[in-house]
C-alpha cells in the first residue's frame, strides 16, 4: 500500500508572503500588474506538481494612512483574482486555480457562472475560496457604511453556497445531445430551474453555463469561527488554517474533521491545510541569514503600525530599540496578550516584536534546510495536525523556485508527495469526489 | 495622405450569427464551453487584423419554453465573457477583448476592477461594452420581480459609468516609484480616493489596482435610445448599431456624432460600426447556396416562435407553407408591421417570413462575393454610414477565416483597411485618444 500523499498549495502574493518582500534585490517590485510574473510562478509551481495556486482577495483598502501605506505593497495595486487564473489557465495544464471571491458584495449568479466557466476553461481545475467580507475598507466601497454582522455575513454566505452549488447542477451532465440531424440541442428534461427564495436572496435560474467538468468547482474555506466551521463542514473540500504550533494545529484539525458526519461526509473529504512560510537554506545558518536579511528590510513606520494592529494601541511613539513596553491590554483580544508573553520571555525590543508580526503575517515560519523543513512538515503531516500545507515563500519567484527545487524532492523521496499528478481535475488530485448531480440515480 | 481606414470587430457568437448555425455540417456543436474553438476564432481574426473580438452576454434565460428552446444554443450554455477574454488575452497580442457586462447587476467597484485587471494583462487590450439589462429572465436572477425602468436604468448606468471610469483614475500613471532603497512603493500624493455619494451608487474608493494601460479601457455603447444616446455621447469611444439599410444608418452615424460638441468631444472620438452578416461566396450563386443552406436548418417551431416575438403574437397556429397572413398588428411595435409589408411585396410564405427574421437576428445580411461585400461595406464607409463594421459570420470558424482570407485582403487593396497592426493597444488600433488622468497638467 501506498503511503498516504501530503497536498500542497502556492499562496501567490504578488512579491512574496513576508511584509518587505518587494524591497528584496531579487523581488520583482511591479509584481502586482506583471502578467510574466504570475505565468512564471504558476509554471514554476506546476513544475513542482503543487495542487494549486491560490490568490488571496480584498475589495479594496483605506487610503487613511497613506503615509505608512506607501512602504506597503499589499492590498494596494494588483489583479483581480478571476481575470488572472482565467489568463493562467491556459498557461498551465494540470494545476489547480484557486480564488479568493466574497459573498457579500458579489451576487450569486454572477458567482456561479465565473466559476463553471473558470473550470471549463481549464478543464475542471478552479476552486473557489469562500469568504464574507468584514472590513470597512470593502463595505464603503459597496454603499455601506457599515459592514455586515458576523452572524448575518455567515447567515449570508450559507445561502449563497446553496445558491451557487443549486445553479451548478441546472444542468445534468449528459444535458447536450447537440445533435445536428434532429437539430436537439439540449434534452428538456436535463435542466432544471432553481427557483431559489430565500431569506437574503432569490434567484431563480437557470445558470447559462453547462456543469462544470468538475461537478462543481473545489471550494475552500478558512474561517474559524462558528459559523464558518459550520459551513465547511457542509461544503468545503479544503479548509486553510492559520496555525503556528502543532498542538493548536491538531486541535483545529480534529475540530474541522469531528463536524463532518453530522453532514453525512467522511473524514477524506476535506484536506485541511496550515499556511506555511518556509525559509530555505542550503544550512541552518544560510537560512537564518536570508531570513534576517528580509526582516531588517521592514521599514520602522510600518513595523510599528503592524504592532499596533496587534496590540490593539498605538505603539508608534515607543523607542524601537528599546525593550518591548508592560502597556495594560486590558480589555484587547488575546493575541495582545501572548505579544507582551513572548516579549517576556525572549528580552525582546520593540523591534524584535514587530519583526515577528511582520514575518509570517500570522503563519506558521520555518527556517532551515530542505531536511529541516521537511522534518516539520512530515511531523504535522502524520501527527494529523495537516493534510498538506499552503506554502507562503517569503520572496517570490526564488524562494518558490528553492522550495521546489530542494523541499519538493525531500518530501518525495519520504513517500509523501507525488512524482507525478494523478489526475487531470483538481478534485482528481486533491482525492476529493466528483459530486453527483442530484437528479442523477 | 493615407485614406482613412475602417475599423473592423469580429462578433463571436459560440457557433456563429445564424440561428441555425449550430446545425451545420462545419459548425461546432459545443462551442459554447470549448475553450479551443475560441482560442483558433480569437487567432483567425488576430490574423485578419481585426481591431477587436467581441463577446456579448445576457444573464440568463427563461426555461418556459422548454420545447422551442431545446432547438437553440443562443445564451443557453456558454462561457462568461470576463474569464474567456481573460484566457484568451495571453494567446494574442494585438486584438482587442471587448466584453459585455451589466451595469444593472453588478457593482461599479467590481466592475472597474474587473477591465482594469483585464486592461493589465493584455497590455492595454480591453473594451467594456456597457449595457442594462432589461429582460424578465435576468431580473429574476437577482432578487427582482420586474426589472427596471428604462429612465432608471439608463440613470443608474450613467452613474455607474461615472463611478468605474473615475475608480480608473484613483492612481495617477506614475504612482509608484516602487523604490527598493527608500522603501518608497508608491507616491501618496498620486493616489486620489472618489468618495462618490450618489444617488444610485456610494462608493469610496480608492480601487486597488493601478491605472489600466489604456488610461481607461475603451467604451462602447450599443443602446438606441435617448438615454442610451447621451451615455455614449458622454463616455464612448465606439458605437455598435444594427442598421440594415444605408439610409437609417446615416442618418443613425450623424445623430450619434451629432452629440459629441456638447461634452467637448470632437467626432473622430467615437467610431460607429453597425453590425454585417456577410455570406461570402466564390461566385453569388455560390453564396446563395450557402446561405439557403442555412436557412432551411432553422426549424419551423423555432422560426414560427422567433416570428411570433417579431409579431407579437402566437404565429405557431398557421401552416408554414401557406401565405404570410395579414393578421391585425393594431397596437404592436413598428417591427410587426414591417413583416407585414415584407411577406405581401415578396409574396412570402409563412416560412419565408420566419427565414428572414431568423438569418441576421436583426442585423444587416449581405450574400454575395468578397468584391460584392466589399463594395457595401466601401459604400457605408464613404457615405458616413459607418466608421466601420461589427462582422457577424454566420457559421465558426469557416466563415470567419473566408472572410479573413478574402474580404479582407479585397478590402486592403482598396486601401480601406490596416495591413498591419498600427499600435500595441486597442485605443491605438481604433485610433482614439488615451484619456489624461485627471490631475495632469
Amino acid at each position: 500500500m501506498t503511503k498516504p500523499k501530503m497536498r500542497l498549495g502556492a499562496f501567490l502574493q504578488p512579491t512574496g508572503q513576508h511584509l518587505a518582500a518587494w524591497r528584496h534585490p531579487n523581488a520583482v517590485a511591479d509584481a502586482g500588474t506583471n502578467i510574466g510574473h504570475y505565468v512564471e510562478l504558476a509554471r514554476i509551481a506546476e513544475r513542482g506538481l503543487f495542487d494549486m495556486i491560490f490568490i488571496a482577495d480584498r475589495l479594496g483598502f483605506l487610503a487613511e494612512d497613506k503615509a505608512i501605506l506607501k512602504h506597503t505593497v499589499r492590498n494596494i495595486a494588483h489583479f483581480e483574482p478571476m481575470t488572472l487564473l482565467s489568463a493562467l489557465a491556459l498557461q498551465t495544464s494540470h494545476i489547480g486555480l484557486a480564488a479568493t471571491q466574497t459573498t457579500s458584495y458579489m451576487e450569486p449568479f454572477n458567482m456561479a457562472r465565473k466559476f463553471a466557466s473558470l473550470d471549463h476553461i481549464s478543464g475542471g481545475r478552479s476552486a473557489w475560496n469562500v469568504v464574507t467580507s468584514n472590513y470597512e475598507d470593502e463595505s464603503l466601497n459597496f454603499g455601506r457604511e457599515q459592514h455586515y454582522s458576523p452572524a448575518e455575513r455567515y447567515e449570508r454566505a450559507m445561502e449563497f453556497v446553496e445558491i451557487v452549488t443549486g445553479l451548478w447542477d441546472t444542468w445534468e451532465d449528459d444535458a447536450f445531445p447537440q445533435d445536428k440531424e434532429s437539430g436537439v440541442f439540449f434534452d428538456d428534461e436535463k435542466l432544471h430551474v432553481l427557483n431559489h427564495k430565500g431569506k437574503h436572496f432569490s434567484v431563480k435560474g437557470p445558470l447559462n453555463v453547462a456543469r462544470p467538468p468538475q461537478g462543481w468547482p473545489v471550494i475552500i474555506q478558512a474561517g474559524t469561527s462558528e459559523p464558518a466551521k459550520e459551513l465547511s463542514a457542509r461544503f468545503a473540500n479544503v479548509v486553510f488554517s492559520a496555525e503556528q504550533d502543532i498542538a493548536a494545529a491538531k486541535k483545529f484539525y480534529a475540530d474541522v474533521k469531528s463536524r463532518l458526519a453530522k453532514y453525512g461526509r467522511n473524514e477524506d473529504e476535506i484536506k485541511v491545510m496550515p499556511g506555511i512560510m518556509a525559509v530555505v537554506g542550503k544550512t541552518k545558518a544560510d537560512a537564518q541569514r536570508k531570513f534576517d536579511q528580509l526582516q531588517d528590510l521592514v521599514p520602522p513606520e510600518v513595523g510599528l503600525n503592524l504592532l499596533s494592529q496587534t496590540m490593539q494601541m498605538d505603539m508608534s511613539k515607543y523607542d524601537v530599540d528599546a525593550p518591548m513596553p508592560e502597556v495594560d491590554v486590558t480589555g484587547k483580544w488575546s493575541r495582545a496578550q501572548m505579544m507582551l508573553d513572548l516579549a517576556k520571555l525572549n528580552n525582546w525590543t520593540v523591534k524584535d516584536a514587530y519583526k515577528s508580526v511582520s514575518a509570517g503575517r500570522g503563519h506558521w515560519v520555518v527556517v532551515g534546510t530542505a531536511s529541516d523543513i521537511a522534518d516539520q512538515m512530515e511531523l504535522w503531516f502524520t501527527e494529523k495536525a495537516a493534510d498538506g500545507f499552503n506554502v507562503m515563500p517569503p520572496v517570490f519567484p526564488g524562494d518558490l523556485s528553492e522550495f521546489v527545487d530542494l523541499v519538493i524532492p525531500e518530501l518525495q523521496s519520504r513517500g509523501l508527495f507525488r512524482t507525478s499528478y494523478e489526475g487531470k481535475t483538481l478534485r482528481e488530485n486533491l482525492g476529493v469526489a466528483r459530486p453527483k448531480h442530484f437528479a442523477a440515480s
